[in-house]
């Protein structure tokens, strides 16, 4: 458990007591104006080793406690989020040249998306504050997990998501108790609707970017793999990005460890968007730090942001990193979503293989050098979105007769 | 790693070593001559202690390695089975009346299910046999779990499904990249031609029962239950039932740890199966040891099964250990999704969520004396059958407008 030091605006850099504001800064607005949290790192430094998590058989991101905002454990919610599994790929990893490929399946969280572990830190703070009402704005994720960890809590909750969120995490959002608002514009409309509204009635936000307690949940995955890989991190880490909160929340984490002496060095993060939706792309292509709206359109709808609410964070993690930002094509996430499945035993819903994608074009446009070791997240599960994943095959099934006749001929 | 000493029919009790028989009893046939697994316990207790346990990490099913039937950890595929996570449930214990509430969430596989356990020690085991083809009849899980493996070990796949089987579970098939043949019929169909085709064709067969091996997977839950409880079992294990061989996995886990001493006592096992397939039921009503075919009438696909594969040793399994077989209707079902998810943030698919609606029913019926601890047994992850978990509830998303006049008037 870090008591958190205070927020800082990553923009005007002036800081506030963590009682003194719960979002964005005042001065600088809810976009530009983002917080980081930051922890008394020396305090930190004096408790938190290495050789303790060795010994910690936690099967949970809990394991990072003493790097995470919670100061109650009375209010952490009993579902286990994180510790998911890291997997070696032999096979692609001789195929592209890579040193080493390793793939996180962050499928594998409780409601089937890396959300969960934003979510778990976020029904801590809405407890630790006596919500009334929880809210958020999500393409789907996000929420559908939030219900989960507010149900848990006993928080009613009020969900806004875009005309085109995919049915199961629509089921989930109703089955979780939610209500759900179906918004009639893109997810961006959502998101100032639900921002509005949790002003006007004082409901807790777990919108992204936003909350700057999500990141620090969603740091989770970068601890995990540093510890799993015995604190080598890879040359580079893939990351789908939409509003930019995962591949921020992740260098957070790789800057934390490294500034606690856990690892030597840090990963180049490469961000990917897809191509209908890559408004991060372009400002990193173009030297911008802020970004040109898009109207988004891509399939992969958990990363179809027309405006990334955690723009600032997601372009100078890539910066500092040393890394990248790159768009693929449908076709490409398409691709890339078969490749998993078969050659990995993971379905990724179309967002979690974009990384995977951007990965493959890196590889086929000669940009990684010297055989790189490369790790890959994958951020949600297929199930999720099966009439997206469906689109990654033509493979039917077959109908056949009672009787081996029919089998023979027809296969 | 345990060598297998040998096999023996429940019905005859001959022997077998593992190279003379691959699935059945020749004598007494597939339904009535499955086989048990059975090791040399005094060897395995000179290695295998609860002390190793308390220090190893290992995330998934294989720390149970010296009670597993695998003789070449080579032949292991990279898709982490088991350890899934066991939630305490103080709100529905204290409704109940029950001393503890144990649930675990099984729907936390690789593939979304238990059955994952299962196919990967038969993964192992068709590459013992150098099987060039792998099939299995499945209602859907079963084949979706293996097709992920086999795809892993690069064996071509083929699998036979009842006609109804859900879009996700198909999804899973394609993208794994198995070939699909959609019997015109029901699972008990799919199920005897699957064998017929295996036998013709010399394929390695996953399909449920008739493998001696799918149980020793299974078996795990209960290991893990059991260390997850410090080895304190509770009184009652509440398992969902369709060909009976999850149930009569759990309970050779369960008698193994208890030949070996690391559990002072055995719980009693309640099998619940769907009313409208509920064979089972009726044979342990009956006090028979053999089970009337019935034609499944039921909407929890994964349990549809009108002649239980695993009956044999189902019924053996509940008898031993002092438990019980009990019918929930659809309904029952269906609420038991709706608490499940809300209690519990657990969304399970029907069959999965059959045993907590088990519970319900003996709890209100009075079965239950002296406020026993209970274990509830979550099998599958409900985002494998969306159309039957949105039958749980009867909230739809509520369209709205991009204006908070609409949100207020319409919430």
């Amino acid at each position: 458990m870090a008591p958190v030091a205070y927020l800082e605006c990553v923009h005007c850099h002036k800081r506030y007591s963590p009682a003194e504001v719960m979002y964005t800064c005042p001065s600088c607005g809810s976009l530009y104006g983002t917080l980081d949290v930051i922890y008394d790192y020396d305090a930190i430094r004096k408790t938190f080793r290495k050789e303790n998590l060795l010994k910690d058989k936690t099967p949970n991101h809990w394991r990072y406690l003493p790097l995470l905002p919670i100061s109650n454990k009375d209010f952490i919610v009993p579902l286990s989020a994180g510790w998911t599994p890291l997997y070696k790929n032999l096979r692609l990893a001789s195929t592209w040249g890579l040193r080493d490929l390793w793939i996180k399946d962050d499928g594998r969280n409780p409601t089937a998306s890396l959300k969960d572990r934003a979510s778990s830190v976020a029904v801590v703070k809405a407890l630790e504050n006596h919500a009334r009402v929880a809210t958020a704005a999500s393409t789907g994720n996000a929420a559908s997990s939030w219900a989960a960890f507010t149900a848990l809590a006993e928080i009613p909750t009020v969900i806004f998501v875009p005309h085109n969120a995919p049915r199961a995490k629509i089921a989930q959002l109703l089955l979780f108790g939610a209500t759900v608002l179906q918004v009639q514009g893109t997810y961006d409309d959502a998101f100032d609707l639900c921002c509005e509204a949790a002003e006007k009635w004082g409901w807790y936000n777990r919108s992204t970017a936003i909350n700057p307690y999500l990141g620090e949940g969603k740091k989770t995955v970068a601890l995990e793999l540093a510890e799993q890989l015995n604190w080598e991190v890879p040359d580079y880490v893939f990351i789908p990005v939409g509003d930019g909160c995962i591949i921020q929340g992740a260098w957070k984490g790789f800057q934390e460890l490294y500034q606690l002496g856990f690892i030597e060095r840090l990963p180049r993060l490469v961000g990917v968007q897809a191509q209908g939706a890559s408004p991060l792309v372009q400002a990193w292509e173009s030297g911008s730090n802020t970004v040109h709206p898009q109207h988004p359109n891509t399939f992969a709808d958990s990363i179809a942001v027309g405006v990334p609410r955690d723009q600032v964070k997601a372009l100078r993690a890539v910066r500092q990193s040393g890394g990248q930002m790159v768009a693929v094509t449908d076709n490409e996430i398409l691709e890339a979503i078969a490749i998993l499945a078969k050659e990995c035993g993971i379905l990724a819903e179309p967002a979690a293989a974009a990384a995977m994608a951007g990965l493959k074009k890196l590889v086929e446009s000669g940009s990684l050098k010297d055989s790189p070791s490369v790790a890959v997240i994958v951020t949600g599960n297929g199930l999720k979105d099966i009439d997206g994943v469906l689109k990654a095959t033509n493979k039917t099934p077959i109908p056949v007769e009672k009787n081996l006749k029919e089998v023979a001929e027809k296969m």
